[in-house]
C-alpha cells in the first residue's frame, strides 16, 4: 500500500510539552497544530513551521467583561419542579432542584413579564400569583388542592456549559467559572468585535481561527443532584437562546410573541426528537438569521487578517445550521466535526463549500463522555481509536472529507505508545483514501433513498447528538448503517412533501422512529396530503421502509396511517377484540438471504399485527411480526420493528433497500459477497478500495466489469486494487 | 374427611345412554339431570326421580317460525373492509370478507337509513354514495384518490352464533342452521309467549327451566377466512342488539338517535375492554330494560307451571346484567356460570338473591375452546378437570356457591374412567366445603379493596370473557389472584368517584390496565375530580395499586396522571432528553419477602421511570422499574409493570395489599406460611379449611387464636381442622 506521509492532519499541541508536540507532529504527519480548551501553544510550537489553529470561544472569551456585564449573560426558560397544593395556597421556589452554579433567577421586570404559572393537572395558566423577590418564591392563591403547579421562569446562566462540563470532568477545582455573554446585546457585539480584532492582532502565527463555535450552546440544563445531573440535554435544541431582548425583537419582527411555554412545553422543552411547533421553527429561523449576520462580522475580521475561519460543528453550534441556506453567508472556510460514527462523517462531508475536518475520538482526556477511563489507567485508547476508525472509514469511502485531527491534552498519550503508532497508521490510511475519493465519486446504486422526517434536510445525517447517547433511536442507527452503503441519500421533510410532493428521482422513502417523534412525524400523519403522497408513491412503484412506528398517530381507527400500504397496523390495546392475521413466516427472501436470523437482533414493537393474509412476514417474535414485506400496487413496503446498527443489520439493510428499489439484480455489482467487508469502486481512476470492518481476516469476492475479484484482508485492513 | 355423598350436582344426561346416565348420576351424587345443546333426555331418565333441568334457548327454539319471519331476525352493524380509492370512484361490496352463512345485508329502506359511509383517512362522513341493491355494492363518487373508504351497514344474522360454533366445532354437517329471532318485535314476543307456555305444558317432568340465556348473544362476528375467523369477538358487547325497530324506539325514548358509527367506532366496535361512550351506556341501559321486562314475562310463565327458572351467565346473556339493579326484577331462581378460574366463581357467587351453580370444565365435548382434544384421543380430561378445580376451589373458600355440574355429551366420558372417579371426588369435596361456608363467612382482613374501572360494579369480577382468551389483561389476572385471598373486594367506577367520592371503608384502590382501556380509564383521567379524589385518598393514608398503565392518558406533560402519587411516570418517547432517576433496587421489603424474584415474571412496560430519588424500586428490568413503592403523604402507592396470575404472584399480591393497607402485622393471622397452600377460617363454627394448590405434598403452618397449627397436605388436597 503506497503511503502519503504528510498533511491533512491536525495535532493538538501543548505548551510545556514542546518536544512531544513536535515529535508527534512528525510521527503523525501533521501539517497543522492546534490548541484545545485548557491548553496553550508556546512559541516553540507556533514558530515551528506548522499551520496553527487557534480555538476561540467568543462567548466566554473575556470573563472580566462578562463579570462587569452580568445583565448581558445568556438566559433560558426553565420550568420549576411541580409542587402539589395541599391547601388553596402554594409556594414554589422556582430554582429548587437546579444546579445553582449554572442558573440564577432573572428577577428583572422585563424578565418577570415572561414568567408563567400553570396548573399542570388541568393545563390551565394561572394568573393569581405573586413573586417575592427577596425570598425568591412564587405564591399562588386560590389553588385547587391536589393539583400540581409549576412556574416557568427566565434563568440567567452563570457558567458556560462546555467549560462547566470540562471543569467538573477534569477537576479544575477553584479555576474561575467562565460565563457566556449574549451577542444579542449591542454592547456585547461591540465588545466582541473589539475583542476579535485585538485577538487577531495578538495572534499573528495563527493561520486558522477555529470558532468553538458561535454563540449558543446546545441545550444542557443541570440539576443540583449529582446522581441525576441532566434536567434537559439536547444537542439540537435552541432552548438556551432566549433573552428578554431577543424575545422583544422577535415579537417586533414576527408580530406575535413567543411565550415561556413555547419553550417549556409542560416540561418537555424543545427537544429535537419531538415534532417542532411552527412557532419554534420561526424562533429557530430568527436565531439562525442573527447568528449568521453577526457571526459573519467576526469572520470578516478574521479574513481581514489573512487568516481562515473554521467552525466546530458541536458545542455552541446552535444557530449555525450548516444545512441551512444561510450557512454560506458566514463565509466559513472550514467545518470541523467530532466523530464517533460514520453518520457524523457524512454530516460533516455533506456541507457544501467548506474544508471538512473530522476530529477523531478518543479525545485526549483522562475519561470519555460517559466517565469511562480512556487516557488513564484501565483505558485502552488504541482499541477505542480503532473502533471509531472502522466506524468512520466506510463513510469516507462514500463521501470524502479533507482533514482529520485530534483534540485534548497531548501529554496524556505518552504512556500509550501503541495508540501513537496506531494513529500514525490511521493518518496514512486516511491520506491514501483521500487521494482516491477526492478526485471522483464512487459507484453508487441507481435511485435515490430519501429519509422523511419533520426536520427534513435541516437535520440531514443526524437526529440529535451521538449514537451512544441515544442508542435506541432507530434513525440514528439507520443513518450510521447507510453512511457507508452505496446509496444516494437525501433528506426530506413533511413540509417539503406537502409543498412540492415527492421528487421524481426518489425511489425509496424511509420513515423511522417512535410515535410522535420528529423522525416518525407525529401529527403530520394527520395531514391527508402526506398520506396521499406516500400512498401514491408506493402504489406507483416506489419503495417504503418503515421502522418502529412509521406513519404513526392515532386517528380514525388506525395507528399506522399508512397501514393499507404496509399491510400492518399496531394495536395500542383498543383492538383486543378485533381478529388479527397471524401469517406464517416466509423463509428465504432476498432481503434476508445473508442474515436469516437478523430478527433476533430486533426489539419487538408490541401490538404490531398483519391486516391481511397477503403480507409476508419475514421474522417474528412469538406472534408479533418483526419484519414484514407487502406488495402494494406496483411498489413495496417493508416494516422493521426496530433497527440497531451492526455489520449484520447493515448488510440486511442493503438488501432491504435493494428489494425496495427493485434492484435485486445489482446485489453483486461492486458489492462484497462477505458482509464483514465493504468496497468502493472509483470508475474514473479504476480503483477498487476494499475494507475489512471486522477484527478477523476476511476473504471476499467482488464482481466487477472485468470479472470477479477475490481479496483477502487482514483484520481491519484496507486494500486498494 | 367426612363425606356428604349426594346432592348439589347437576349431571348432563343423554338419551340413548340411559344406563350410563343413571350410573354416573349415582357415582357423582347428582340430584339433578340436565340436557345440553345437542342432547335430549328420554323418559327412562326424566322419570328416574331426579330433578330435571331443561335447557332452552328461546331465540332459536322455533326455526320454522324464524324461517317464516326473516324480517324479525336479529341484526347488527358491521363495517365493510376498507377500500382504497385509486380514482374518484370507489365501489365497495359491504359483506366482502364476512362469513355469509352468518350475515346477509339488510337492504330495506328503514335499514339503509342507518347506513353510513366514511373516509377513514380523514374520518369524515361521506354523503355522495349510492347503493345498488341487486349488485349489493355501494358506489362512492367524488372520492379522494388514495383515501380508504368503508361502509357501515346493517346485517341480518342467519345463524345463531352458539349453535353455529357448536355445529362447526362438532361437524354437524347438514343439520339445519338455527336462526335467532329478535323479541323486540311484538309478533316475536307473542310467539315466544305461546311457545313458552306450550313448552311448559309439554315438559311436565322439568323442574328447572335453564334459560340459555335470554335474547342477545355476546358479540361474535365471523369472517369468511377460516384462518382468521373472528372479525370481532367480545363477551360483554351489546353489538348484536340493533334492529331498526330497537333503534327507533331508542330515539323516541331518549330524544336522540344512535348512529351506526356509535356501534362501529371506526372498526373498533363496542369492545368491553375500551372505555364506553355515554351513548353506548345509554343503549346498554335501554337493552337491559327491555330484556328484563320481556324476560320476566317468560319467567312468570315458567313459575306459573311450578317450575324454577335458572339463567346461564354466558352465551346470549347480553342485557341480563346480573350486577345491574334490575336483575332481581327477572325473578330468576338460579344463576349458572361456566368456570375455568376462581374469578368466575366469584362472578357467580357475588350475585344476590339466586341459587348459584357453577358449570365446570372441561365441557363434555371432543375438543376444548381452542380446539385442543379433551374427550378425544390425546386428551386428558382428568388433568384438565383437576386444574380447573384447583383454580376454582380457593374462590369457594371465600364465597360459597350452591351447586356444581357438568355439560355436554355424557357418552364421551366412558373411555375416561379416571375422569369419572375424579369428578366423584370433586363432587364430594365440593359438598363438604359447601357445608361449612354456607353457614358463615370466613375470616377476612380488615379494610376494603376497591377495583376502579370505567365499568365499576356492572363488570364486577370480570373484564370480558375467560382468562385464557385474553391472558394479557392484567385485571383479569388480578381478579383471579384475589378471588381466593382474604380481602373484601368491591368494584367502583370513575362515575361513582365523581358523583360520590371514595367510600370511607375503602382502604386500597386498584387501577390496572393498558392505557385507554376501560380498566385503566382512558379519558376519565383528564377529569380533575378523579385526580383530586385519588390523590387526596392516598395522601390521607389510603393505598393505591397501579398496574401496567394506571391513570394513563397523555395530558399536560405526563402520561400517568397520578405520577406525583406513584412517583413514577412513563415516557412515550417525547421525554428522551429529560433526565430520569435510576434508583437502586431496594432489597428485602415486606411485599417481596416470599417472592424475591417475582419481577422475573413481569412484563416490562418500556418507558416507565422514576420521577425522584425517593421512590423505592423493588424490581427492575435493565433500568426500567417493574415494581415501585412510593410513600405519598400518609399513604402508599405501589406500581407493577404487569400482573400474571400464578401461585407466586398471588402470594406477592397478598403482601402488596397488606403493605398498602398498612396491615403488615396480619400476615400470619389465619394465613398459611407456605405460598402453595391457602386456608379459610370459619370462626362461628371454628373450622379451618386448608388447601394445597400444588401438585406436590406441602407442609404449612397457620397462626390461629389457639396457637400455631401445622398441616401436611397431599397434592391438591383439602383438609378440615
Amino acid at each position: 500500500m503506497a503511503e502519503i506521509k504528510k498533511g491533512s492532519f491536525t495535532l493538538p499541541g501543548e505548551a510545556g510539552f514542546e518536544s512531544l508536540t513536535l515529535k508527534m507532529a512528525e510521527k503523525w504527519g501533521a501539517d497543522v497544530i492546534r490548541d484545545s480548551d485548557g491548553t496553550k501553544l508556546s512559541e516553540d510550537i507556533t514558530k515551528a513551521g506548522y499551520g496553527i489553529y487557534s480555538t476561540i470561544c467568543v462567548i466566554r472569551a473575556d470573563n472580566a467583561w462578562a463579570k462587569k456585564n452580568m445583565d448581558k449573560l445568556q438566559q433560558n426558560f426553565l420550568m420549576s419542579e411541580p409542587v402539589m397544593a395541599e391547601s388553596d395556597t402554594v409556594v414554589i421556589s422556582p430554582l429548587k432542584g437546579y444546579f445553582t452554579q449554572q442558573f440564577k433567577l432573572n428577577k428583572s421586570e422585563e424578565a418577570l413579564a415572561y414568567w408563567q404559572v400553570f396548573d399542570r393537572t388541568t393545563g390551565e395558566e394561572i394568573k393569581n400569583w405573586s413573586f417575592d423577590s427577596e425570598a425568591e418564591t412564587v405564591t399562588i392563591t386560590g389553588a385547587a388542592p391536589w393539583h400540581s403547579y409549576t412556574v416557568n421562569f427566565l434563568a440567567v446562566r452563570l457558567w458556560e456549559e462546555i467549560s462547566m462540563y470540562n471543569h467538573i470532568t477534569n477537576d479544575w477545582g477553584d479555576k474561575e467559572h467562565l460565563m457566556a455573554v449574549d451577542p444579542r446585546y449591542p454592547e456585547t457585539q461591540a465588545h466582541m468585535i473589539d475583542w476579535m480584532t485585538e485577538w487577531c492582532e495578538k495572534n499573528p502565527d495563527t493561520t486558522v481561527v477555529r470558532f468553538t463555535s458561535m454563540f449558543y450552546n446546545f441545550a444542557w440544563f443541570w440539576k443540583d443532584d449529582k446522581n441525576c445531573r441532566d434536567a434537559f440535554s439536547d444537542w439540537g435544541s435552541y432552548a438556551m437562546t432566549t433573552t428578554p431582548l431577543a424575545l422583544k425583537e422577535f415579537e417586533k419582527k414576527y408580530g406575535y410573541a413567543m411565550t415561556s411555554e413555547d419553550f417549556v412545553n409542560a416540561g418537555l422543552y424543545t427537544s429535537t426528537h419531538n415534532v417542532p411547533s411552527k412557532k419554534y421553527r420561526a424562533w429557530m429561523d430568527f436565531i439562525n438569521e442573527f447568528v449568521v449576520s453577526f457571526g459573519k462580522k467576526l469572520i470578516d475580521i478574521v479574513h481581514s487578517y489573512g487568516k481562515k475561519a473554521y467552525v466546530f460543528y458541536d458545542d455552541s453550534w446552535i444557530g449555525v445550521e450548516p444545512y441551512s441556506k444561510r450557512f454560506k453567508e458566514f463565509g466559513f472556510d472550514g467545518l470541523i466535526k467530532c466523530v464517533f460514527n460514520g453518520f457524523e462523517a457524512r454530516l460533516c462531508a455533506g456541507v457544501d463549500g467548506v474544508t471538512h475536518e473530522l476530529r477523531f475520538h478518543p479525545y485526549l482526556f483522562p475519561t470519555g463522555l460517559t466517565g469511562e477511563p480512556t487516557f488513564a489507567p484501565g483505558g485502552n485508547p488504541k482499541l477505542d481509536a480503532s473502533r471509531y476508525w472502522v466506524n468512520v472509514r466506510r463513510a469516507l469511502l462514500r463521501k470524502p472529507v479533507d482533514r482529520i485531527g485530534l483534540g485534548g491534552y497531548l501529554h496524556l498519550v505518552e504512556p500509550f505508545p501503541d495508540f501513537c503508532d496506531y494513529i500514525a497508521q490511521v493518518a496514512d490510511e486516511f491520506r491514501l483514501l483521500k487521494s482516491f475519493n477526492a478526485s471522483c465519486e464512487p459507484y453508487t446504486l441507481p435511485g435515490k433513498v430519501a429519509v422523511l422526517t419533520a426536520w427534513g434536510s435541516l437535520r440531514s445525517w443526524i437526529c440529535s447528538g451521538h449514537l451512544h447517547e441515544h442508542p435506541e433511536v432507530d434513525l440514528t442507527n439507520l443513518l450510521d448503517a447507510i453512511s457507508g452503503l452505496p446509496f444516494d441519500v437525501q433528506f426530506m421533510s413533511f413540509d417539503d412533501v406537502l409543498a412540492n410532493g415527492i421528487p421524481e428521482d426518489v425511489k425509496v422513502i424511509i420513515n423511522a422512529g417512535v410515535a410522535n417523534s420528529a423522525w416518525s412525524g407525529g401529527d403530520y400523519w394527520k395531514e391527508a396530503g402526506v398520506i396521499e403522497a406516500l400512498t401514491a408513491f408506493v402504489h406507483n412503484g416506489g419503495g417504503l421502509l418503515g421502522v418502529n412506528d412509521p406513519s404513526a398517530v392515532w386517528a380514525n381507527g388506525s395507528f399506522f396511517q399508512l397501514a393499507p400500504v404496509f399491510g400492518i397496523d399496531k394495536d395500542l390495546g383498543t383492538k383486543k377484540c378485533i381478529g388479527k392475521y397471524v401469517n406464517p413466516v416466509t423463509e428465504g427472501t432476498f432481503a434476508m438471504e445473508d442474515t436469516p436470523n437478523i430478527g433476533e437482533s430486533m426489539v419487538e414493537n408490541p401490538g404490531v399485527y398483519c391486516k391481511s393474509a397477503n403480507v409476508s412476514v419475514l421474522a417474528v417474535n412469538g406472534k408479533t411480526p418483526l419484519i414484514t414485506l407487502n406488495q402494494f400496487g406496483a411498489g413495496k413496503a417493508m416494516y422493521l420493528s426496530s433497527f440497531r446498527v451492526s455489520k449484520e443489520s447493515t448488510r440486511f439493510l442493503m438488501r432491504a433497500l435493494l428489494t425496495l428499489l427493485g434492484k435485486e439484480d445489482k446485489v453483486r455489482d461492486y458489492i462484497c459477497d462477505n458482509l464483514y467487508t465493504e468496497c468502493a469502486y472509483y470508475e474514473e481512476i479504476d480503483k477498487l478500495v476494499v475494507i475489512n470492518n471486522s477484527g478477523d481476516t476476511q476473504k471476499t469476492v467482488i464482481k466487477t466489469a472485468k470479472g470477479d475479484v477475490t481479496v483477502e484482508l487482514a483484520p481491519f485492513a484496507t486494500k486498494v486494487l
